[in-house]
């Protein structure tokens, strides 16, 4: 049982991490991807204390740094669900689990917002993890949503096990050569069903499906936590970091703005002190 | 006019220039001192992301060098009260004074409390500043408190105009050898008068005086402005950083625990956000 399980690897989230290192926590740091593909592609940032003009690279190279110095490891996978039970958090990432006493989401701000109908669904036709839940639809017909060319090989792996795929690439230049798999350049409008996912919708028309996988690198903070209080599309924190579950704080762009590197280190700062202060006063 | 006037010179106050900087902002940054004391004291510091192992000497020069790269330039002055009027904002430094559309508040923690009865004598007797007040106390009898070693040029100031004084040094290591100044090595209690102050006393016993200079780095918040929300001992701000009053916002800590400087940094940023955001709604 970790301390600690912090998800996302942003500055928010390498802020969090070196300071519960620094205050002899035990956690684990999950994160879809080692590189914060936003921080990775800012051209030049002036304003973060200490690193004059910088490019996004240069300051994900000189964090990663940081913490690689401090032995602090970041576990590259990403977390589909954050479930409550006995006091502690269940963590799902692909086939493995984890269990926290505390977690700090630091989720970065969505830039896609969820379909209509998207989260009614999730565990009943509509999946984040091909890898997790491709099994279930051995032989079936699925709609995936695949909104990076990374995740392409997990498209390859349902292809293997479904029957039949309608794949909407979100992204140029896309490779998807499976015999039994159909390219759609259509964006889903709305998931409808009735016990299950059944059908998505289009602007025009729409494709009957058993089910859904929406490879994304990060779920909405709703989608992950269930009875996360959202405002606005931001994780609604005080000025601790404590979200309205106790036991679960947020730092970073999902919290809200400005959207900035100072900001969510400052925030990873507060929330890691918080989850200190949350574990000693149990 | 300046858009916006940080007071503070600490990491909170570094953050807020840098942005305000950014962002285009005309602003003025005073400080008592160009070096944080407490910044520079720190031996090391593992928890800033982006800058592993460093002192806080080092942190504080690398600040330093983050804004003079960008001619952002510090004045060292000693701000003495803030005033609301027609809608902006006069900040007293010794005989300056300077107006300012909006300000930031980067006071750090006072590791000092005021002494009872301080706030009731502030411009009745009781002062902050040696070279703007000492003029009125030409032949009287004043005490001084002096909180640190930089500051004994001004009791010298002092010592050429008044009658006698009274100087309670609070470091080690204190030179102060002036015919009419006695050192009174006691720590005043309470401060008591009636329209103005008449007597300051210690645990046992105490003096008469006309009047009382307190030079310290900083003034608390609530001496500084009046009618700032405070909250045991921190200024009461909500997650922008605005305070209880209109176009005055604070950061670092000042604003509360954890005493930390990714925490200072990250609210020196969205406090420069919010008078950006503040003055375009005016």
């Amino acid at each position: 049982m970790y301390d600690c399980a912090i998800i996302g690897g942003g500055p928010a989230g390498v802020s969090a991490a070196l300071n519960l290192k620094a205050l002899g926590k035990n956690f684990i740091w999950l994160s879809s991807s080692a590189v914060s593909k936003k921080v990775a592609q800012a051209e030049l940032i002036k304003n973060y204390p200490g690193l004059p003009d910088v490019t996004g690279g240069e300051l994900g190279w000189t964090f990663r740094n940081h913490c690689e110095g401090m032995n602090i490891r970041l576990t590259e996978e990403l977390v589909t669900g954050v479930y409550e039970t006995d006091g502690h958090f269940t963590l799902l990432a692909k086939d493995k689990q984890y269990e926290a006493k505390t977690v700090i989401l630091c989720l970065g701000v969505e830039t896609a917002k969820p379909i209509d109908g998207e989260q009614d669904f999730v565990g009943r036709g509509v999946s984040y993890c091909a890898t997790c839940d491709g099994f279930l639809y051995k032989g079936k017909k699925i709609a995936v949503l695949c909104t990076d060319k990374k995740f392409e090989h997990e498209i390859g792996f349902l292809a293997e096990i479904a029957e039949k795929l309608y794949v909407m690439p979100m992204y140029r230049g896309y490779e998807i050569d499976f015999p039994n798999a159909e390219v759609i350049l259509k964006n889903p409008v709305k998931l409808t069903g009735g016990m299950r996912l059944e059908r998505v919708a289009f602007k025009n028309g729409g494709i009957d499906v058993d089910g859904m996988f929406i490879l994304k690198g990060a779920l909405s903070p709703a989608t992950l936590v269930h009875g996360l209080e959202i405002k606005d599309g931001h994780i609604v924190v005080g000025r601790d970091c404590a979200t309205n579950i106790a036991g679960v704080f947020a730092a970073g762009d999902c919290t809200g703005r400005p959207y900035q590197y100072a900001k969510a280190a400052g925030e990873g700062n507060v929330a890691a002190h918080s989850v200190v202060e949350y574990l000693s006063s149990k």
